[in-house]
């Protein structure tokens, strides 16, 4: 592991690390901002799931979630959204190929080789991060925006056992019948419908949900909501009785700017659960 | 004026506005956050000086001042740094031509014809914002970060009824003994130095002061510190006994993790202004 840059941020560390990543096969970047009370006592973390064209970058300069962290002492993790590189398969569209991920492990040509996102996120980096920073890894909670409100749930809600509170800001809540989705699935994952269910949030909450508690805000002006769904997860969680909260902001957008205001909500949630 | 866009955040308008202007004669853009209350009632307003290379959209995405804006109910408006466009002087330096206005009017050439940042900060901005959005011009007070916080500095010194407060992260605090000073003072003002005295924060400081309180922030590991010279305004406001506080930030630098991490503290310390 390469250390990128290490930045005093909130009286904290916001860091930027590089790797070789074998879930990915290339190298993979990934941001990490740790509260002050690293330094003398393992923290617990929080994973922030980015989504379409965001690398770790963009979370960590523009949603100002580090003020809230540190406020609640809980380490933050960063990760891409796809694998990186001159020889990583891509495509035009910024919808498919790096950048867009959508944290599945592809099974498709030319996809395959590297696009890894799950195990990545689920396996390797969360393993990299605990041996090498102060983070308590029996208490974990993760989030996301779009397609990584979609990664969050989605993630969550397979590995139960593991994480404590999940929430999404404007997740892509139904991609099996959504643009953003069919197109990637089918893409990276074969025609084969059947293989596209385990990554589809409200399928897993009709089947399963989350032991824990969820928290989803979706703005009402979000200018993608036809390719997001919210309806679909919404029904499914009242329906399953899902502890937790669905909640329409009046009048917000799909920007960086709607995530940052309802950030602190997000955080304290998360910290409620994880030092509970 | 045009509406470029206008963004739900923290329950008011992040909006960028462009219009063409007299004093830099070229189109110009600038962000304005409204807070809620300003639908009912006109509020204060902060002005906020950017830093070299920036535009009005630096600080509207990471700098993270938008929240405290809201809790305070007072408006921020971001300028652009310089003039802009095709038919504008400019040079391949980052620091001397667009992106590099440093709050000055220039009088040499290539730079008399647009490079008025002075005039436009200081009235025809004001005048535009005054007259278009519900804002309270009886209340204003100004800040900035780096040749920003050199322009907020030398602004509310230069016009001490204008102002409430007045304050700064990482200033060019001594330009006329700074290569970030001495270059493009002779460049946008000529070479007679006493021209230069007008626009450097300590000279002011050491001359007059401000009648209101001044807050300055200044990380210890800013790898700039010798083009900023801080030392210099501190001497400056001890000697003077200037009302206010010079704060150095062990460990941080120059970067907007370091601007974000105090953000709360200045808007805070300007709302107890404005709203006194």
């Amino acid at each position: 592991m390469k250390t990128v840059s290490e930045t005093r941020c909130f009286g904290g560390i916001q860091g930027v690390y590089s790797h070789t990543s074998e879930a990915c096969a290339c190298d993979m970047t990934f941001a990490l901002f740790l509260p002050e009370e690293a330094r003398s006592v393992p923290v617990p973390i929080l994973w922030y799931l980015s989504g379409l064209t965001c690398t770790h970058e963009n979370a960590m300069t523009k949603a100002g979630a580090q003020a809230w962290c540190a406020e609640a002492g809980v380490a933050l993790c960063l990760p891409d959204t796809s694998p990186r590189g001159a020889d990583v398969a891509d495509d035009d569209a910024f919808d498919l190929g790096q950048g867009a991920g959508f944290y599945v492990n592809a099974t498709e040509a030319p996809w395959a080789p590297h696009y890894r996102m799950w195990d990545y996120v689920t396996q390797e980096l969360p393993a990299l991060v605990g041996s090498e920073f102060a983070v308590d890894l029996d208490r974990q909670s993760i989030f996301g925006h779009s397609m990584g409100g979609h990664g969050a749930l989605t993630v969550a809600m397979t590995l139960p056992d593991r994480f404590r509170s999940v929430s999404a800001f404007a997740p892509i809540a139904n991609p099996t019948a959504s643009d953003w989705g069919r197109k990637q699935f089918g893409a990276y994952l074969g025609s084969d419908e059947s293989r596209w269910s385990a990554h589809d949030s409200t399928l897993l909450m009709r089947e399963s949900g989350f032991p824990g508690p969820v928290l989803v805000d979706q703005g009402t002006n979000d200018q993608f909501l036809d390719l997001l769904k919210p309806e679909t997860l919404a029904e499914a969680m009242a329906a399953r009785r899902q502890e937790g909260q669905f909640r329409l902001q009046k009048g917000y957008d799909h920007s960086y700017f709607f995530m940052s205001s309802f950030m602190e909500d997000h955080v304290a949630f998360h910290a409620e659960a994880l030092y509970a």
